[in-house]
């Protein structure tokens, strides 16, 4: 046994490996994982793009980059951040190595062992993973259809004797509650924190991917609201509109934030992959995201539908849920008698996969829950999924009502 | 003024933002960075291999993989880490970010605030940046040309009132002092290190690039040497090989150390780009990494032979060197009475880089070196280059007799 440190103890990213393992098992039914699927990426756009680089461009996706980001990345995501209402000016953009890092980039930059951090309840269990791994504490205010419980927030900042580094939050098709916060709930939420010092982490790796426009101007971040009282940083991913295996995210902070943010960068990996930002640019600056981004939402909301619809037909009354109006997730509510870990040992038998709900509890004990993806999954399977799902669920009920009497 | 945590403030990423801006100085004849030459890339080899990946492998390009890795390259891995005389079979590798990610992770695995590391002196100042950043006391010990000083390391683990969680090494043509460890010299570092818990963490990024075929044997790593007293880490990178921009390193230890490090990859960016782990594998699994290497070694000698002759038929003969046998560096020694420093001042106006000798200090203190790289400019600039710097180092050598008198 060696004398590791502190910091390398995370239940979580025990939880991530074995999603991993869950989403990667070639045989299953896997309504688990919150990837993008693979017949959807856009492999025909990314190969005229590389085969029409110029050569010296080609020498420098070999190449380090400066460790904020490829420059010209850097201009066409200033110009895709405008359009959707932030002000880039006022900010920087350092591009990271997913937005998983930037996450982790932040909490480094920010939080010392046994710093507090807010999460919602229930939260993207990746984030939970980094925060553990720095020895913050978490404390975590649920959420309900319209976004974080305010009276719930404002009560544990009350309660706390010492400022939160920052709050968490994933307002716009969140992962995994599928819900999308309210206009009147993000502005409540900003003038809780106003004044209080607690940073406010927006993670918005999901609002390109609503279902109908008319869903755009509800995505709007809090970023762009402009609120002076607030210290907000946004992060962003190309993860779920470009592909995972690019490992392409950014955050958008005020400048001193910035500049720490990009010297914990420089330990971390020195820089991202010239090679991806060179190729990520090259589809914002030829104009191929908007379309490409058009294809997905049709085909993701034909999956949601599907899902939806199989759902209606075969769960049980007991079973309640939210429709997602975009994003890759529907999180099942349970009756609370039950727990989602008992029905994933039933489905798994049968050759069906999910996360169950206590994954995305900061304490790993609510299990009410449970996350189906409908991103990553033959069409033809989802049916055939949700029918062994319902049965599932059905047997435990069942087995909970005879342990009753 | 935010409430930052201990760990984001770091003299030598300074240095390095410092390093990048010099070495992309577009006008600037630069001896600075310690990267390839763009020309020198597997362009032609990459572009053929892009082409004809088959569908289902590009679709993985764009997904998740493994935090570990891409399952085909760590066993692409494996057979090129044994054939270098590596046990891999009693070991795990880990796919990395970089290989600074790799000393990024060993270092969040290992070190507390406050816990001692043992480095060279000089010593690669990306780790360095590294472990200030997590806070680290750094101890440093002195290298000569055949490798680190023995009895100045007993001494100081001696002197030191507790036990350093690792010794942080670069044997294999040394990055800045351009030295290869002599046999002898790994096989007496092991000897000190053996049974006093010091984990040695070798560093080997450059150790393909030697410039004759009798070196190679010189290469072999010491965890080859099948030492049971001491745990080692070994690290390695594609960054010299087959270009920076892929982002790829790796890492090889036991397995229990192997176990925490992938939790620990998995919350600082989930896992690397299977994209550029794809490339890479196909590069080695198609036996094009030797033919490319056997070019890169004689580009390398080509330009280390003309900065050696330009050295010697421009250089005072108060400046010293050891001519290097492999690797990206020649490490110029000036009389202890002047400063690297101000022979840059000197030199930068006449655009002309290099790294002054205090950068590579831990303390940043010792400043009668310098390096120069010879792998990344124009052949034709070599020649100027020397001029300018032999110059240069004139001038400061005559105004430091100035001051004397």
């Amino acid at each position: 046994m060696y004398a590791f440190s502190n910091a390398v103890n995370s239940m979580h990213s025990e939880d991530i490996k074995q999603l991993m393992k869950q989403a990667s098992g070639k045989s299953m039914i896997s309504f688990a994982g919150g990837m993008p699927n693979n017949d959807l990426f856009p492999l025909k756009q990314i190969d005229a793009i590389y085969n029409s680089l110029p050569e010296d461009i080609k020498k420098l996706c070999f190449q380090y980059g400066p460790t904020s980001g490829y420059p010209p990345l850097v201009k066409s995501l200033e110009n895709y951040l405008e359009n959707k209402g932030l002000a880039v000016r006022n900010n920087k953009i350092l591009i990271t190595t997913g937005s998983l890092q930037a996450i982790s980039i932040i909490t480094q930059e920010f939080v010392n062992e046994g710093d507090i951090i807010l999460t919602e309840n229930p939260s993207f269990v990746g984030a939970l993973s980094v925060f553990e791994t720095f020895g913050a504490e978490i404390h975590s205010i649920p959420i309900d259809k319209d976004g974080i419980d305010i009276q719930a927030l404002k009560d544990k900042i009350n309660s706390l004797n010492r400022t939160p580094k920052f709050l968490y939050v994933t307002p716009n098709y969140h992962n995994p509650a599928g819900i999308i916060y309210t206009p009147k709930r993000k502005k409540e939420l900003l003038e809780v924190l106003a004044g209080t010092g607690i940073i406010l982490l927006e993670d918005d790796a999901y609002s390109d991917l609503y279902f109908e426009v008319e869903e755009k101007q509800l995505t709007r971040s809090m970023k762009s609201f402009g609120v002076k009282n607030v210290e907000i940083i946004y992060t962003g991913s190309f993860s779920k509109i470009l592909g995972p295996g690019f490992r392409l995210g950014y955050m958008l902070s005020s400048e001193e934030i910035f500049e720490k943010a990009e010297s914990v960068k420089q330990a971390l990996d020195a820089c991202t992959s010239n090679f991806m930002q060179i190729l990520a640019n090259e589809f914002l600056a030829q104009h191929k995201l908007e379309p490409y981004l058009e294809f997905l939402r049709s085909e993701y909301l034909e999956r949601k539908n599907l899902l939806q619809r199989h759902l209606e037909a075969y769960m049980p009354k007991e079973i309640t849920w939210n429709e997602p109006k975009g994003g890759f997730y529907i999180w099942l509510k349970l009756p609370a008698h039950i727990k989602s870990t008992d029905v994933f040992k039933e489905t798994v038998k049968e050759g069906v996969v999910f996360v169950t709900g206590r994954t995305f509890d900061p304490a790993s004990k609510k299990d009410d829950r449970l996350r189906l993806s409908y991103s990553n999954m033959p069409k033809d399977s989802i049916e055939k999924g949700v029918i062994i799902l319902s049965t599932a669920i059905k047997k435990v009920l069942e087995n909970s009502e005879v342990t009753l009497k």
